[in-house]
């Protein structure tokens, strides 16, 4: 795949079909870029009414070339743009940049078809397609800078370390700009537009293997592809490259405006987060947020736990640095008692040297304070990173000195620092030491914070197995309920502890096998195709006694009877004892495959859910930390003297679930509810289950 | 109390203690300040070794002068700056600003005896204290700059409509300096230090007073007194004057931080959010969020709803300010089907036109796409405010002409429009015309949310009650345990529903009352000072026949005897039927005074709370609106087919538990839990309660 998109980034020859004499023309533009920026392979206008354009001799048609260039620019619109990529795949173009609009993103069925149709034959003849409503690719690494946009008229590139991958054209030079604007270098910046063919997850697998890149940026409006950015992400992992991606299309909203504008399908969002997260991706939330912790990642530290420092001469920044630092989930540790005498030693008595380290307003009368207290601190073995904030500083303060200090301070402990500086006089001496300078508290601690659990994400995401790529999809009719015995039994055999029940065909069976369990016992009707057992009068709890067991089974025999359901007979078990009902249910998402969805259980699951989804393959562990996270987990560690869940062998039976939906495709979903829990391992037992299966009937 | 503070904002005179040369030291740059920035009252500089300082003469002491100054800035360190305090007390000075730290901010039990007591001579002569530990105040309206912090130095004053009023010295100047660079003048910048006298919730209701603010900043690290808070935004209101507020020390690790630097105490941080909202104060996350909205505010604009239309030539625009909108409470609601026809006229085929309007890359090669569209949707009447977003544009685009027409199209429609341009080049023109410019969708969407619900805010705190100053603590023992039927009792007086019961001393008794109720009864035995009942066995459920009554009733005298207690009798009570047990607690906090606690029962209450918190007086549409913000708002209005619950009347029990929190002092704090709700009003009944009261044995 790589090798077939490495003609999109790095072409030997472009061709440009509809090339413009206007650079401001979408077909101009390109073949401006291409001189400006360096380009060294061959370019070969298009124009079938002008010789020559932009100084450069064209050529009539695509065909009139003596052999197909890499890689070629489609600049002319609707009609003439799909005869343009036939051409190309007839003459054996690698790659296709198809510019013009008006194909998947519209609500027009014929457009919508006409891209299908185009994509299918450049597939069959082996041309790669980016685009339609593309803005074009470009790559300051090489010069092949295949795009329309605006932005590199206005804003100078230079090549650097941060690649971005986009769907819109917007958006991949939104950041570029962003970034630019803050000295920072940017070396790949591509727009896929409709990604009806190369996605924009397919084109960032090629970009992240990049040697060249320390950071990757992507927006995607829908995520059609996970396996292709589960491989981006393996790939980036494996070399250390953080991914940062922006997902748009979180609401019903952004959704609708997303088919509008890429003809993007929707994603589930909380699938969207879980699928990122278990790939080591981090994801921003908006514009700036995809940016703001670049400097953190170019710098190349390596966190090593989250406990943070604070330093300022102001107070108040230190206050709303320990609040963002809390609400961002790092830690004040307090600075060794060492640390602390050798601080009070230095600073004026009323000055806090427990962490944060307040120096004060002294600050101004005396600026070495700043100088004196950092080669003392950056002793101290209880931190993992720092803040240093000087929110006012002006002629009286040395600032050229703080920021030359703190430059070595950064140096010698090798630990992430964020500078808080919001007058540029301040600002601009730690920013020339290559620090990463913050406007505000929120900002640099918000920051600070993603880099260090962008990190943990990543070390924990590891070698994960790739994403499968998704199977077509199948053509069996409706999936079947099976009964309730059946489902147990596959519960069972997955692994899975299950109550001791038994199948009884007659009323003697059921007297029988409640004997054999003792004490009062559940019977339930049982019959596939039955869902909602209880509102059919087929569940009876608590049931004790050969007379009270034999009217149970009729009841349940006359209550399926009466609902013109088959019998396949009551099911008698045991009643389990137990302190949570928790719920584990999977189901098959149309784009991420296998979900499993763990958490509190009851009638109230939907209406007031406390649940959290993982994606198999997933460990016990992170079925715990997806506990951790819900708001049943104060009730797992034990509250009011209770004593803890034990809550083991529901981890273990949710990673098997997990493995059964790997394992059995036709499963299309599984719902165990409740999924009981108590205080000794052998309390946790699926007491129901309700399975849907694909396939033949029975 | 205005009166005395207008010494503070308007002085007619000023005295510098500890006048210096040297306009770098804190004595030095007051006196600069003043002559700096147009103060035209007297200046008197008081040193004892100079005849001069920057060109004034100065007097040898505070008492040599004729008569004596308005304000006097005590720019001289700790025991001096002490004895400067008494002699301006002694000669009738009115307001004295005391810069010099080392008293209640820090752990230094002897200094911070020194700062209550040297208040106490104070205020026993009249003289008003901003301090200790104050960088001063700044009234750029008069020229009254008696303030040593840096930032003037560096970013040159000019007076506007901004009011900033800040404990920190910082944080007095840090969004000084952030509206400067945004070209927006501010009149007042106030830092008041440790607050010992004059609090910073006092400051700003003089300077509420202000005609000539549209926009009050507070900063805030302690709110010991709400009720000059309270105060302050009644003044603001009253002129339609918005306060954004940023409390910080919202976590443990800032209130320990605010403590060493102000000397703050810590409030609970869900109490400050709910006194902010009920007095009209919109609450600041951080420095950045605190003058996020300023422009808005400036504008003028009164908004008339929540519905925002989007407009941009980037999808990606449309799509993350359709998610930001929604994220942010926002309605996205179509265009007229009238407006969209014409706009599909006016732009091509592959457009957007429902809401969000996207232009699409088409504005390349047709700026007056633009300016045509915008009367289009002038006209129409479902919006009530607009994002325009030019994310790229450059030379091909009449960036100009966008500016020129949007600030048309502002004045023509009278909404709010904010403009998303992360590029300087497309952000200028809009910024010249006075409109408000943002780097993200993200943050303009919130802005104008946040813009939106504040005016909503005030207009709903209306003409609010202002709160009571703080009664001086009491004096009285522990508060007392009342017994279940006292607290039953309490309820019912004050209105509450409660459940049929009656207390019985004995069996007899007892059995009487079972058979006036009929049916199985609650038998619950009755102690004043025994909160828990269930685990001294004094609670017996589904009590069936006399016997069962009986049996009961001795259960609970033997319960109260072996553990110690008085036997009041035993309760005797109605079984209640119902859908839900809801609590309604109530408890008095140090600062805030009278607080109501309304939301989910059950036994895991503290757990997993599901509460939300009125301060009271308030509404029963309050309390509805606090119960819509719960997890369990779905089961109020009624899920799976379950019919709504019937919540009237636990509306009306809160209002009648605030009013009694508020009518009788004495209760110290009052829990009932459960209060059952059902699907009929009847069914909202009080079925146990806990109430604490001061005062005398009963």
């Amino acid at each position: 795949m790589t090798s077939s998109l490495q003609a999109a980034l790095d072409p030997r020859s472009i061709a440009v079909i509809g090339a413009s004499e206007n650079p401001d023309k979408i077909g101009g533009r390109p073949l401006l870029y291409l001189s400006q920026f360096g380009f060294r392979g061959e370019v070969w206008p298009v124009n079938p009414r002008r010789d020559e354009v932009q100084g450069r001799r064209t050529v009539p048609r695509l065909s009139a070339l003596s052999r197909a260039p890499e890689l070629a620019i489609i600049a002319v619109p609707g009609e003439a743009a799909v005869a343009a990529l036939d051409e190309c795949a007839e003459i054996g173009v690698k790659v296709a940049i198809m510019m013009a609009s008006g194909f998947g993103e519209t609500a027009d069925p014929a457009a919508r078809a006409a891209e299908r149709a185009m994509v299918a034959r450049a597939r069959a003849r082996g041309l790669r397609m980016i685009g339609p409503n593309s803005q074009g690719l470009a790559n300051f690494g090489t010069g092949a800078v295949a795009s329309f946009s605006s932005m590199f008229l206005e804003v100078e590139p230079r090549d650097g370390p941060v690649g971005i991958v986009s769907q819109s054209g917007a958006m991949s030079v939104v950041p570029y700009g962003l970034l630019r604007g803050r000295g920072i270098g940017v070396r790949h910046t591509h727009a896929t537009g409709n990604d009806a063919d190369v996605t924009v997850c397919e084109l960032a697998a090629a970009v992240a293997a990049d040697p060249g890149l320390k950071l990757l940026l992507l927006y995607l409006e829908s995520i059609p592809d996970p396996h292709h950015l589960a491989e981006a992400a393996a790939i980036a992992r494996a070399r250390g490259l953080p991914i940062v991606a922006l997902k748009s299309g979180r609401t019903a909203a952004g959704q609708a405006a997303a088919q509008s504008h890429t003809g993007a399908l929707a994603n589930e969002d909380r699938l969207v987060d879980a699928f990122l997260e278990q790939h080591g991706i981090w994801r921003a939330r908006d514009t700036t947020d995809l940016v703001a912790a670049a400097e953190l990642y170019l710098k190349g530290w390596r966190p090593a736990g989250r406990r943070m420092v604070a330093i300022s001469n102001s107070g108040a920044t230190c206050v709303m640095a320990a609040d963002a630092a809390s609400q961002a989930g790092l830690d004040l540790a307090p600075l060794e008692e060492g640390t602390q005498a050798r601080l009070r030693a230095i600073l004026p008595s009323f000055a806090a040297t427990r962490n944060p380290v307040d120096i004060t307003a002294a600050l101004m009368t005396n600026s070495a304070l700043f100088s004196q207290i950092l080669p003392v601190i950056a002793e101290d073995p209880s931190a993992d990173a720092f803040l240093v904030g000087v929110p006012v500083a002006g002629r009286a303060y040395a600032v050229d000195d703080f920021g030359r200090d703190t430059a070595a301070f950064a140096q010698a402990t090798g630990k992430p620092v964020v500078i808080v500086a919001p007058q540029e006089l301040v600002a601009a001496p730690f920013r020339s030491r290559g620090l990463p300078v913050f406007s505000g508290e929120g900002e640099a601690v918000r920051a600070l914070a993603q880099f260090i659990a962008h990190h943990e994400r990543m070390a924990a995401a590891g070698e994960r197995t790739p994403h499968p790529a998704p199977s077509s999809p199948s053509a069996s009719p409706a999936p079947r309920l099976l009964d309730e015995a059946e489902s147990l039994a596959l519960l069972a055999r997955a692994g899975i502890p299950v109550v001791r029940h038994r199948l009884c065909r007659t009323a003697d069976e059921a007297v029988a096998a409640a004997a054999g369990i003792g004490g009062p016992v559940a019977v339930k009707g049982c019959s596939a195709g039955v869902a909602h057992k209880s509102e059919l009068g087929l569940v009876h709890l608590g049931v004790d006694g050969e007379a009270a067991v034999r009217a149970a089974f009729e009841a349940c025999r006359a209550g399926l009877a009466g609902a013109g359901h088959p019998f396949a007979g009551a099911i008698v078990a045991a009643m389990a004892r137990g302190r949570r009902e928790l719920m584990l249910g999977a189901h098959r998402d149309p784009f991420f495959g296998p979900v499993v969805v763990v958490g509190d259980g009851g009638k109230y699951v939907e209406a007031m859910p406390d649940v959290a989804v993982l994606l198999p393959p997933f460990s016990e562990a992170q079925v715990r930390r997806a506990l951790d996270g819900l708001r049943l987990a104060p009730l797992i560690a034990g509250v009011r003297g209770e004593p803890p869940l034990a809550i083991e062998p529901y981890l273990a039976a949710a990673v098997a679930v997990g493995r059964l939906m790997v394992e059995r495709p036709a499963i299309a979903s599984l719902d165990v509810n409740p999924m009981m829990i108590g205080t000794a391992p052998g309390e946790c037992l699926a007491l129901d289950a309700v399975v849907f299966e694909e396939g033949s009937a029975p």
